[in-house]
């Protein structure tokens, strides 16, 4: 009785006292949504190995708010039948607009081929600004689907509309101009009212728009874009300026590959092995170190783009923004079995967080969110099999990739979902990370369109 | 500086009041820490997505506290270099001694060969109960790593210290009690203190002990275990007794498996695609049920196991007591390569998950951990290839398992890092789940030794 006596009285003082002393200035609100592309626990795990050790910690590590997202597909044609993985137009579609849908569709319905409203949509009708930044092609699943409308992600431009690829149609001609339609992808993101798009993509932007004679680079200006086509250009710009960079033809190079261009590489069991499995010796690929990729050269960084974007959202903007931020070659490189090149993209994105994190200690209505759109192929294995003591050679039926670990050692990586010149994603549940900002507003399961309410909520939309 | 002298002058008297009016009685702490052997994210997905649908929720998924935990591992010879792949023995003696150790080790330090003390110990010589529940024999790697010490996992009994397994020498011979040792694993379970002991096994039970006309498991009963063989004597024991349930020859069978006793199994490309892997036709195998293993027959569940040891630790015990629980063929049919036995494994676990935190609810100083030990090789690939669209057959270079799902569609499961007859692990940082009270302890990402740590700090040991 006295307890509770005496936190009424505290409480209502305290509440009193506040409200005389505080009156709260209207405050800017933010997400920064941060996705790796593929970047399960496993790539995170890879990727922690190799650049803290094996006790180290990313700064992601650091976040207070670690939960699980379960990726919901559904079939094209019966969308009630759930599909158990998903592609990255999906899974964006699926955080931009709280709406599942099915495998290549950009805010899209399945089936009906609907429209959906995206969250970058919604939060610049409410006033807030939007920015996209990603390491692939502005035009490219993840980035266009907070932004654009299309029932197929290849549609990238406005030569892409409809076309035959390696036999198979891809038709986006309801999509078309002519036809009623928003247009192609590069399109939709000249046109669009975004304020800040950084990223690859520039192929997309060269040509002719549908109907015209201008480029759609030129319509993005006309819509008042200051367009940036390098490094430098971006580093100099004013903080004031709308941004569209287009740092690369198609996606940015990664800032690490394996030496000499190596990727994962089958083993190669003796002759006797191809007897009877349990026969014979096996050669495993050559360790490598995982080394600077010449390409990358003067590319931008996730870093500074991340910055830039940071500083013309929050420039004399008192109601707020909306940011996604990707790092989209992790998945890319894990297709292409370089588990050098994820590592390097996983590096980036972590630079970017502190970025972000240093950016929500001086805005601290920011909520900062990092998490995945699916999983990927990549798989740390044992370098050394299990069963290594039987004498008999244990080796992948796919392709591995071992690197030098700078702690000593090495680490083994296994691309094994198939043997076509891309692995397959997967379908486990991804792992969400959030400042303390997030955790009244997350469970440790969600799913994935509840990153589009989490965000909504926050913002208030 | 109102707000201030407010908050000082309320927190000392509610200080005072609290200290004036509560003198909490002596309560009973208990930890009960449920291992899931080989429950990575990709295990616990295929289990949520056939259990409860691709939208479901398993009871660990309702736990409010989440984490990642880092494996560490290191090599026998080198115990500076770290290896990034764990096995069973390894990773549970982390979590039963706080000491990371080379793989194959049960409580023992790498390359010296030290004892080291299990939590186990350090909480029966504090007064605490003790109790291990599992699903594989009682002397296998994991339950064996928190009551025993011994340098090699394979030495199960009195008569496999010093054998030969297919060419290789396991020699525990160190530890045989004629050389000063503390004997083979299930010598040492019989001889230990604790208070209940209920899995499989009973093959290592049944032989003499090493010096001696008696069997290990006559040991057992003189140091005061009342033996049990079957559901029926476990349903109808007193809860006074300290139990040792022996209900299997070795690890006791899974509740579900592959119709018709099916695993996973290669696809069959056509004979065109053996000229070109981009020509012909590929058959996957065809979908499966999962059902009912008919050798489950009589097995207690680990529910059962669960709630019998609950009722044995929790009589007359002001003290508490730690349990720790192994849903272990989780690993074992991922080894095996049979997805319907890791799921019906993991359903058991979250079916026991329900009652321990119903225990929890009446006994509130009871802090739930429910983690894995290691990473395993299925993954949820996709039942059509990302790329099913470009006429080229497109499969794994594995093994697949394709299951009916009760929501409709097909779940395709991948089992693809060796060819031999037993998969390997992977080095994925694994999931932990805790109720509230593990909050103040649990960070983000731990590392598996802190599991130790968390433990002793909240029995305050």
């Amino acid at each position: 009785l006295h307890i509770r006596l005496i936190l009424v009285v505290c409480t209502f003082a305290l509440t009193m006292t506040v409200q005389a002393e505080e009156v709260p200035p209207k405050k800017m609100k933010n997400v920064v949504l941060i996705i790796g592309d593929g970047m399960d626990d496993h790539q995170i795990t890879i990727a922690r190995n190799y650049l803290k050790g094996v006790k180290g910690r990313l700064n992601l590590d650091e976040m207070s708010v670690r939960a699980s997202v379960q990726v919901l597909t559904i079939d094209e044609d019966n969308p009630t039948k759930p599909i158990y993985v998903a592609d990255s137009a999906n899974s964006a579609t699926a955080m931009a607009t709280g709406i599942v849908t099915s495998r290549g569709r950009i805010a899209t319905s399945a089936r009906a081929d609907e429209d959906l409203q995206t969250i970058v949509e919604l939060a610049h009708d409410a006033g807030f600004k939007t920015g996209l930044v990603t390491t692939s092609s502005v035009t490219d699943a993840t980035p266009a689907s907070f932004v654009a409308h299309i029932n197929i992600r290849a549609c990238e431009s406005p030569q892409t509309m409809n076309f035959e690829r390696r036999g198979v149609l891809v038709d986006c001609s309801r999509d078309q101009k002519a036809n009623g339609g928003l247009g192609s992808i590069s399109e939709q993101i000249a046109e669009s009212d975004l304020d800040v798009v950084l990223g690859g993509g520039r192929k997309h932007f060269e040509m002719e728009q549908e109907a015209g004679e201008v480029t759609v680079e030129e319509m993005a200006s006309a819509s008042g874009f200051t367009v940036l086509h390098s490094k430098k250009a971006l580093s100099d710009v004013h903080a004031s300026e709308r941004l569209l960079g287009l740092f690369a033809d198609s996606h940015l190079p990664t800032k690490l590959y394996g030496e000499a261009g190596r990727v994962a590489e089958k083993p190669e069991p003796s002759l006797l092995n191809s007897i009877h499995w349990s026969l014979g010796e096996v050669e495993l690929p050559v360790a490598m170190n995982c080394v600077d990729n010449p390409q990358y050269g003067e590319t931008p960084s996730i870093n500074l783009m991340t910055s830039k974007a940071l500083d013309h959202l929050s420039l004399n903007n008192e109601i707020g923004f909306f940011l996604m931020i990707e790092s989209a070659s992790i998945d890319k490189q894990s297709h292409a079995r370089n588990a050098c090149g994820s590592i390097g993209e996983l590096e980036q994105l972590d630079e970017t967080l502190a970025t972000v994190m240093a950016f929500a200690e001086t805005h601290p209505d920011t909520l900062v969110m990092v998490t995945a759109d699916h999983g990927q192929a990549a798989q740390l294995v044992p370098n050394q099999s299990l069963f290594s003591k039987l004498g008999i050679p244990v080796f992948t039926p796919g392709q591995l990739v071992r690197i030098k670990m700078p702690e000593g050692g090495e680490m083994a990586i296994n691309y094994a979902t198939n043997s076509f010149f891309a692995e397959e994603h997967t379908g486990v549940a991804i792992p969400l990370h959030a400042n303390e900002l997030g955790r009244p507003l997350i469970r440790t399961l969600m799913t994935q369109p509840e990153i589009f309410d989490v965000t909504r909520k926050f913002l208030g939309l």
